[in-house]
């Protein structure tokens, strides 16, 4: 039975993550909400899915993935339950806690991705917290991009086996997701994050490894990979940005 | 070997979720930074760690545990660790899973939380962003209080064995975070929050259930309790509050 992904279909956002982690596995899974509405796809499908009594567990939000009769919800524990069965996590615990610690840190920054140009909340469009965004998107590139890319940074050039990848030769959900969200940085915030990404030599090689990947490189070339816009969470404001 | 915790000394927080759990097993461990520091604590112990490079899994931020030569960062990481190696989670991985899912959307809330108090980043005084606090706690209030209690309820109403606790009779350390923010909500938010636990009759229970267990109910009476203060992420300031 193939995985049943539920995610809005109009944008990467924090499904892509899990996006990412079942094309590199090859896994058998259907994106729901982009199929058409007449088969049982669309936003309807996921909204729908929110109205169910029947559902033991219900998640809070998407992303959530459905595994049979098991559905998870929150992207970091649909990534420990994937990475386990996808061969995407070693299995040893310290090494398996240790990809998980790197995840989390991840989902951190795209939070405060998302927050740069919603930092009042969701209820408002940006145009409207358009000042407010100006104030934090600075803060932002000035305090905190660096900071994360450093910490990537020097995991890598710690880690033993060293590279391309965060445990060495093999890749896990953490790279993916390291992988997705300097895509995300190099596309929302172009001036500011090639500053920091010019002195993280090792960040900027797992990338490039990772985009050569020959699932991932068929999947980005791919109608199955959204393109970045201003809906999703890594948007591009030339007027948040600067060098 | 004591367990070691590393969070700020002065304030709840997110380490107040690991704090619970260890005081919920009667764990042996040491409060790094609430030691004296010419007992090797203050928060120069803490920042000490950071600029170790011998640390080949460094954190990314406080809190942290040590469990021997472990080190881990990520509140959620070190709950999935701690939830294991003291019976606060179930060993079966379905049941362990949905823990973990609950503890993150936890989590979740206490960032939104945190964020009502400062939604332009941490570099700002709340006294320096007191005006657009006010616009993201009138959203917090109105549209994000309800919507995490109400799932909380509903997973309480649906879950077989029924409560107390979120998994029937046995604690685990996502009851523990859930208690942590219901009290910090009603500190931090007490008009607002009060309506909306009086239509969450399960949550409620839960809190009182949890409070009157013989080692959470010495520690809250201990002086290892830190009290709510406005340093930390929970903070009653009423001009953010609302009936």
């Amino acid at each position: 039975m193939p995985y049943e992904l539920y995610y809005w279909p109009e944008i990467q956002g924090r499904g892509e993550l899990v996006r990412l982690a079942l094309e590199e596995a090859g896994a058998d899974y259907v994106d729901v909400a982009r199929l058409p509405d007449g088969e049982g796809g669309g936003v309807s499908a996921l909204m729908a899915f929110f109205d169910r009594t029947d559902i033991a567990r219900p998640p809070f939000a998407a992303p959530f993935l459905k595994d049979g009769v098991v559905v998870i919800g929150q992207t970091a524990a649909i990534l420990l339950h994937l990475g386990d069965r996808l061969g995407l996590a070693p299995p040893e615990p310290t090494g398996r806690l240790w990809v998980h610690q790197i995840l989390l840190t991840v989902l951190d920054l795209v939070g405060e991705v998302h927050d740069t140009h919603h930092p009042l909340g969701g209820h408002l469009y940006y145009e409207d917290q358009k000042a407010e965004a100006l104030r934090r998107a600075e803060d932002f590139r000035t305090q905190r991009i660096g900071k994360f890319i450093r910490w990537f940074e020097t995991i890598l050039e710690r880690s033993e086996p060293a590279g391309p990848y965060l445990l060495g030769e093999a890749v896990t959900y953490a790279d993916l997701a390291l992988f997705q969200v300097v895509e995300g940085l190099a596309y929302a915030y172009p001036l500011s994050f090639s500053a920091a990404l010019a002195e993280a030599p090792r960040v900027a090689a797992l990338r490039r490894a990772t985009a050569e990947r020959a699932r991932i490189k068929a999947y980005l070339a791919s109608e199955r990979r959204i393109p970045f816009n201003e809906q999703g969470i890594f948007r591009h404001y030339p007027e948040l940005d600067s060098a």
